[in-house]
This record gives structure tokens, C-alpha cells and sequence, in this order.
């Protein structure tokens, strides 16, 4: 869709710090985030809602492999994970750390360069 | 596990409002509602973190039906879900209505009846 901010950030028109991306999934930091190294995931494709994306079992096992790298990243077995959508129309999961857990949430930079690390 | 409340659901050593299970998954209403219709979605076999549970997509698979059902059961296109698990030791993932929908969210038999049918 034009006027979707999440569309344009899987094109590529607006700059995010992406942690992962295949055809059909991108995942990339949250510019608001609420612990260190908070992922949104999204597919590519312009869906309303989580619950409108076909297959969603690949969908989720992305939202996985993330929450599993922030586990490793983040030196924290707790990651929360919310799917709400009222305030960007187009289907996202937020995956992030424990709220608890230490670091700088702003260091965008190196908090996407540990996520990216621990996915290999 | 022996002292796990949700494995004791699982098992029907507690009752619940059950409103979907399968081999592996079962599906209740929270106790404590946030809005009508709040149901858990829990593997049946014990892990600590929904990161833990083996082929998540087939688990997600099944928070989606939920989410399609409570959908057409209360009306509403928003349907919320959060994954934490500090509170209770076994996978666990919420799934509910906006907290503005309307209804009774106390009227269990009634709220598991209506998704139910939805999910038919």
C-alpha cells in the first residue's frame, strides 16, 4: 500500500535496522524500543492483520529464530512477544528482551549487530 | 510436570473452560479476563518458554484459528496476543478480543460457547 510506513520499509524506501530478511519476511529493530534489541517482524506483503497472513506457522517460526537469538544476545531466557496492530495498519509482531534486561535500548547499532550474530 | 498447574489442566486433573484441544494443544479461557472470550492456547506437553516448543508454527497455527473464531464470536477485527510467562512455568499464549469489546468477560460458559461455534 502508498501510504504504509511498514511497506516502505520492506521496500527498502525508509532505512530500519534490519536483523533478518528472506522473501517474504523482514525483521527489524523498533525505533521506540522497550528493551534492548526490540524486534518488529512483518511480511513483506501488505496484510491488516497477524491473522491474515497465510501460512502463518513460517511467520512465526521467524518471530522463533529471533526470540531465540535475543535469548543468546541478550544473556536472557525471557522474551516477551505482543501482537496488537491498532496503530500501523499492516500486520507486525513485536518479539524484545525482557524489560528487565541490561543494556543501552537506544544503541540501535550494536543492539541489531548482537541479534544478527547470534542468528548464525 | 507434577506441580504444574497448566500440565494439570492438560492432564483434566483441574478443570478449565476448554473451547479447542487436539493431540497436542489445548485451548481454555483465562481465569482472570482481560476482555470476553480471553483464552490460553498451551502445548500439552510441558516446556518453560513457548520458545522451547518443537514445529511453533503447527502451535501457531492454532492461536491463529482461536484468533479467526474470537473474531466472529465478538464481532470485532481486533484480536490481541501476548506471549510472556513469568507468571506460570509451562508455554502459554494469551489470545483475546479488543478489551473494548462488548460482553460479559465473567460469562465463561457463555464466552467458550460463542467461540465454539465460531470455530466450526
Amino acid at each position: 500500500m502508498d501510504d504504509c510506513i511498514f511497506c516502505k520499509i520492506a521496500k527498502k524506501e525508509i532505512l530500519a535496522e534490519i536483523v533478518y530478511e528472506d522473501a517474504k519476511y523482514l525483521a527489524f529493530l523498533s525505533i521506540d524500543p522497550l528493551s534492548p534489541g526490540h524486534v518488529l517482524v512483518i511480511p513483506k506483503d501488505h496484510y491488516r492483520w497477524v491473522w491474515d497472513v497465510p501460512n502463518i506457522g513460517e511467520y512465526f517460526s521467524i518471530v522463533q529464530k529471533i526470540a531465540k537469538a535475543q535469548q543468546k544476545a541478550f544473556l536472557t531466557e525471557v522474551v516477551f512477544s505482543h501482537i496488537e496492530g491498532k496503530e500501523v495498519s499492516h500486520a507486525h509482531i513485536w518479539v524484545y528482551p525482557d524489560i528487565k534486561t541490561s543494556g543501552d535500548k537506544k544503541d540501535f547499532a550494536g543492539n541489531a549487530d548482537k541479534i544478527r550474530k547470534s542468528l548464525i
